[in-house]
């Protein structure tokens, strides 16, 4: 199966590429976190809310990864982070090279936090690393609760879920509990958070996650 | 570029594909229509009202396309219509190979409407052609109006638009005239469905517009 073979290539390559990459956030104490969910569960405003509060503390840069358009590059820049939209021209996912082509654009030795904003979409993001020390998946109530089931690879492959528009569960069929089983059927034990970025609840609890990690990486923690 | 060409190779056989696939649905007069939406839209949702509404009147067989497990085709098959679980393994997409270990199961003297419910993905399901005579995009409420901007080839590669979760709008920030421009700007006059699959809400205006395709296949249109 040639097409099964060129895959596997660009996949152990993009590995290799990621690595050492993230040697360079290493190199600079800088934490790197990937954001993944699928189309409109929040990912931005999620962003936007990190960087209002702990844009007085850390100094955080943000790479956008859309299809096209540079929407989400614009509110991000709004709220005082710097930032860098990558237009996929249509690939699904965020990969190594897309992100060779920005790092050189950005100064680590000023930098604590890079967040990447990855392409909206369940599936394909979760096979291509980056240059992360964290994968957050976002899940949004009204997407329902039978996602992990469906979608299981980008779970099993996150350090921590965000479970958010809390502030529509009186109007949605979700089942936080049952969502909660489901990611730690596939993955025992990591937190998941419940949060809406919309009202502000459960944010002080994400940025206090983020804080803990970012104390590591500088070695305070 | 080898990664480029190999896809190009892959698409143009998987369109050949689906060219010989939908004859199959021509020679029998089956109306093929394919579904596809980001995750947790209400697809399988549309999909089960559809069913209860016209299996009086139609013939109805239904492919489900997951990653994994068979929860939709457990809830379709509850309704009571023939369906059929494609589990992808992996992949973000149907495509035509997954149809053709289908088809030979499906009996389309006997059928008039196929519907396929494509992977929940706003990305990679545009790509690949299926045997269908019309492709539907649904977008529900709490996604956002900005997604035809940001996801432009699905939207661009459907006959008709649904959107979904209306129930939800006085919750949500989602501006429906802004999405019906965006959707018209990609592709002109395609009709733009307003409706919630959980009350019901514009089921006849979305029934209406299959029976009259069903109709034309009939050839009493």
């Amino acid at each position: 199966m040639a097409q099964v073979r060129v895959m596997r290539k660009v996949l152990a390559s993009n590995d290799a590429l990621a690595r050492s990459q993230l040697e360079t956030l290493d190199r600079h104490g800088v934490l790197g976190v990937n954001i993944m969910s699928g189309p409109g569960a929040g990912k931005t405003t999620l962003v936007e809310r990190t960087v209002e509060k702990l844009l007085d503390r850390w100094r955080i840069y943000v790479i956008e990864g859309d299809i096209q358009s540079s929407l989400d590059a614009d509110r991000v820049a709004a709220r005082g982070a710097g930032v860098t939209q990558i237009n996929t021209q249509g690939a699904c996912h965020l990969d190594g090279m897309m992100m060779a082509s920005v790092f050189p654009g950005i100064d680590f030795a000023q930098l604590d936090l890079l967040i990447i904003e990855n392409v909206g979409n369940l599936v394909c993001p979760a096979e291509f690393t980056l240059p992360a020390h964290h994968n957050v998946t976002v899940i949004s109530t009204p997407e329902g609760s039978d996602k992990p089931v469906k979608y299981p690879l980008m779970f099993s492959k996150s350090d921590l879920v965000v479970v958010n528009k809390t502030d529509l569960l009186p109007y949605v069929d979700f089942d936080t509990d049952a969502l909660e089983a489901a990611v730690h059927k596939l993955k025992p034990g990591i937190p998941v958070l419940r949060m809406s970025a919309k009202t502000g609840e459960g944010l002080d609890a994400w940025t206090g996650w983020l804080e803990e990690r970012l104390n590591e990486r500088k070695g305070d923690g």
